[in-house]
Formats: structure tokens, C-alpha cells, sequence
């Protein structure tokens, strides 16, 4: 795992949210991108080399918004960049982490993401993501 | 605000806590200290340009305890590292933040530190930190 790629914050409501964090970090959002397949409209701030990911749901379905009915917004995810997912999924599983998609899948800025099951990393949700090289 | 300083992990077992992590990382950690003053066993592990420290209860009152005891095991806290703490905070309560230390304190690994409350940003602990230049 070379850095922390972002961090993934649930809220309620992303225009909100990109006023409150926008006075926290003192700069704006540089980006938003919705990610239909995961049900979540999503805003990005830079801060040094890693970028907080703000994540509303788009549909009651979406896994943001079951899990802010279950805990209410606040930190989601801790992504970690890694140059080749594929190995680092192996090497994970050989480590006995429960890796909840075999296959990476795409997901928001143009990466290839899986997720490890947080019971399996003492309950925080991981994701490996590579950058999609064109 | 700089850069994200650390992030923060709320453990039942900092010994399991540092071999899961150590498997993660593909490292070990670098650090251990104990904060007396939080209750608190903390070791450090870095990623990248940030750390990720574990924290461990050392008495039934401590925050770390409290927090395992309503949400279980996970992500406890962000920091984000500032050049000046005082001015920081100012600026903060101007934004309408809520800061829990209005007058810093010394916390883990040789920094002055202040908590936001959640309530005033998304459900997020955000811990402020600056070095303590000797």
C-alpha cells in the first residue's frame, strides 16, 4: 500500500456538507461525480497528498444511506492506493482478510476498487484502489 | 490546515490490533506510547506522507472505552495538522465550529491538540494537532 488515497465521509446532504467542509479545510471541493452503480453522488477536497471523499446516496438503496440509518453521518471508508489490486487482493487473503470483491470494480476518479469486510480489519471498512492507466 | 496528520482507530486489543495492521500495511509499526492523561495505549504506523495510530483503553473511563462500548471497534478520529493551533481554532469558532479545547492541549507523539464536536462536523471527530517545536 503505497499512501492513503482518500477518506469517505457519509452526510445527508452533499451541498451542505460542501459549504461545511469548504469553511474546515478553507478551499473548496475541486470535483463532484455521481457513481450510479453504487447509488452516490460524491464531492472532492484535496488536502496534502490525500482527498476526502464526501458521499451522499442518490436512492434509499445505496449502502450510504443504510448506513447513515444504522450510525449517522460521519467517517465511511479509508482507501489506500496500491499499484497492482489484483496481487494486493491475493496477498490479503492470504493474510486471512475477508475481501468482499474478488473482482475490482470501478468506481468513483477513474480507479479499480475492491472493499475487505471490516469485521476481518477490526471494523474499518477498506478500500484498495489502483488508478485506470488509459 | 496542511495536511491530514493522522488518523485514529479506536481497538479492544492493541497487541491482535498491531498484528492485523502489521498484515495490512505489509509493515510493522513504528511507535507505541501510552497518553496517561487520555487513558490510552497508542501505536503509530506509516503510510505514506500520514500515520495511522491504534488506541487502546487503559481504563474503563476513558474515551477510547466509551466509544467501543456505543460503536464498537473502528475509525475514531482525523487529524489534520496546523502551524498555528490558537489561530486555528479562532478561525474555526468564527466559521461556527464548536471547539471542545478552546485552550490546546498535549497529546500523543509531541503535539498540542484540540477536538472539533461532531455535532458541528458531520458526525466527523476532527482533532487539530501542531508540533511542539522544542
Amino acid at each position: 500500500m503505497n499512501k492513503i488515497e482518500h477518506i469517505g465521509i457519509a452526510v445527508k446532504d452533499i451541498k451542505k456538507s460542501n459549504d461545511l467542509f469548504s469553511k474546515l479545510f478553507g478551499k473548496a471541493h475541486y470535483k463532484i461525480e455521481e457513481v450510479t452503480s453504487e447509488g452516490v453522488n460524491t464531492s472532492f477536497f484535496q488536502v496534502g497528498e490525500n482527498k476526502i471523499e464526501l458521499l451522499e446516496a442518490t436512492n434509499p438503496d445505496s449502502p450510504i444511506a443504510k448506513f447513515i440509518e444504522k450510525r449517522g453521518e460521519g467517517i465511511h471508508h479509508i482507501a489506500f492506493d496500491v499499484d497492482d489490486i489484483e496481487a494486493e487482493i491475493l496477498r490479503l487473503q492470504g493474510e486471512g482478510f475477508t475481501v468482499l470483491n474478488k473482482t475490482p470494480k470501478k468506481g468513483a476518479d477513474n480507479k479499480l476498487v475492491a472493499f475487505l469486510h471490516p469485521k476481518s480489519t477490526n471494523g474499518v471498512l477498506v478500500e484498495l484502489c489502483q488508478d485506470i492507466k488509459d
